[in-house]
């Protein structure tokens, strides 16, 4: 299988750390958004495989090698595009999420895919992370009974970010760029559908960022009478332990479930008092994408769901925008 | 200081834990709702002082004892009647929260405050423990710098509750009663003022309590752009080892302030990594209360607030309730 990589602005890390274990190799690297600059990434891709190719233009790139795969990691505001040009040759796509940055761009790519044939999987990397997947299991496994409640969070430290950051038409906002992740938890912990979302964000206090929302909130319903929401910051001080505090809490019937500092904690009737779980080894999202790629097995980040959560992104934003309610289905 | 109680249903172990150090006493007790039964509660009073009276009509006892204070705490259907009898003959009142269960009402009883010349409290008693005082007081001292973005948690047990919790009308909503607290820390550590709400609640899994919600999420638009979320459940296991899960994230421009477990943590630049505060000791809520009513002080918990959180947490069922965003000014 070959892999084209497409910009060096995403989480390429994903790729890079499984390639070696999949039966593919990277043949060539290109950017995807004006300014780009590959030059490292085309340094480690080419200590892996010193074959590989570095482009320009990323079409003239699909064009020459013909890849399997098209790993599209470019400015995200351009990923809609370069997605919709890997889909029209009939790649298969992993992309940066989210998919799109706007809902008539996302739309866009939808129509591209269905036609293609082909799988795409939005990196939705953190439900492989072992106490994301471990706690997902377990909750699907019903031990807190029927889901009832969610609480998400993503606490980001914001350092000095690049400036396409700054600019909301090519980094597409802090809810679909960072938000996304806590907003796919509540879809795949829940199990269900989107029925309205309330949000809220601010860019006040953003270290000379432009645009870049440094605070948000959306409160989603969903179908059943479940109910989430989701905080996101990016004022995590400097120091801090970790980069990131991604959170999940779960309230079920039966019990609660909590993802927090790395680790997941259930409390229900079977234990005394609350029980850290063995965590689950993860296995690695990029694996996963092209072992489904090689028709041996499904991974965990559908097309549908990427489409579906990046959908709920977008609606979010407007909500946020707009400073109204939105329903699913209605406006959009 | 004479001291009436009506009512024995909500937190008057807030009064009865704090009244020998108050230089008053509990003279009488009545119910204050139909079928509320006082008899334990008065076995504790006569315990405390063997001159108390019990009565059958609270206000024959109000007419009687010509108390300096009323303490109510009876069905929260019934909270806001019985205050404004209290407050209609000079009567200082320390209420179980919500102050009322209707807008109407709560009007009402701020009519029969500014005329009477009184003090008035709702029982925000959590803003006096250990913990919150503690972060509240850090918070303010700035610590965090500005505040951003709260979350904030109320997680009960559900046990099998008495009968009036079952019914809108006697109980209120699990949004004025559980979720109010949380409403009145957002309020409080923010300093700022509510702009909108977006609110969802359900009683599907409630265990054959009526109309009682058990799940809900609340999320505030507040001045200065700061953004605030609330959620609810009763659905802690009965084996939890407390009986609620108190909890609340005040994210800051300079850093993070977590109160959970019942401690407070710290993360901002004084500290290598989340510092946990030396709580100190709280003062008693009703101690405070009477500090007041004497003029010997001022209570963490002013009249204004009590009205305003009330109205907060009545406009967040009324937007659960409708499932439409409230503006607060427009909407109530």
């Amino acid at each position: 299988m070959r892999v084209c990589v497409i910009g060096s602005t995403g989480h390429v890390g994903y790729v890079l750390k499984d390639i070696g274990k999949t039966e593919a190799s990277i043949v060539g690297v290109a950017p995807g958004s004006q300014g780009e600059d590959v030059r490292a990434l085309y340094a480690e891709v080419r200590a892996l495989n010193s074959q590989a190719k570095a482009f320009a233009d990323y079409r003239q790139m699909l064009d020459e090698l013909k890849p399997d795969v098209a790993v599209v990691t470019c400015h995200f505001g351009d990923l809609a595009s370069v997605t919709i040009e890997a889909l029209q040759r009939q790649i298969h796509v992993f992309s940066e999420k989210p998919i799109a940055t706007t809902l008539s761009a996302l739309d866009d790519v939808q129509k591209a895919y269905s036609k293609a044939g082909v799988h795409l999987a939005a990196m939705f990397g953190i439900r492989y992370e072992p106490c994301f997947l471990t706690a997902w299991d377990a909750v699907r496994n019903g031990v807190i009974g029927q889901v009832r409640l969610l609480t998400a969070q993503k606490s980001y430290k914001l350092g000095q970010r690049p400036d396409f950051f700054k600019d909301r038409k090519t980094y597409g906002g802090t809810i679909p760029w960072v938000g996304i992740h806590a907003i796919d938890w509540v879809h795949w912990f829940s199990g269900e559908q989107f029925l309205s979302v309330f949000a809220a964000h601010s860019s006040l206090h953003n270290r000379n960022h432009g645009e870049l929302e440094v605070t948000a909130n959306c409160q989603f319903n969903l179908t059943n009478q479940v109910i989430a929401s989701v905080n996101i910051d990016y004022l995590r001080p400097e120091n801090a332990p970790s980069h990131g505090d991604d959170r999940v809490r779960v309230v079920g019937t039966e019990g609660i479930m909590e993802v927090r500092g790395g680790n997941a904690y259930l409390l229900n009737a079977d234990n005394d008092g609350i029980h850290g779980l063995s965590l689950r080894s993860g296995r690695g999202i990029f694996s996963d994408f092209m072992a489904q790629v090689r028709g041996e097995g499904e991974c965990l980040v559908s097309a549908e769901d990427s489409f579906y959560v990046t959908k709920a992104a977008l609606l979010a934003r407007l909500s946020a925008d707009e400073g109204r309610s939105i329903r699913f289905g209605h406006d959009g």
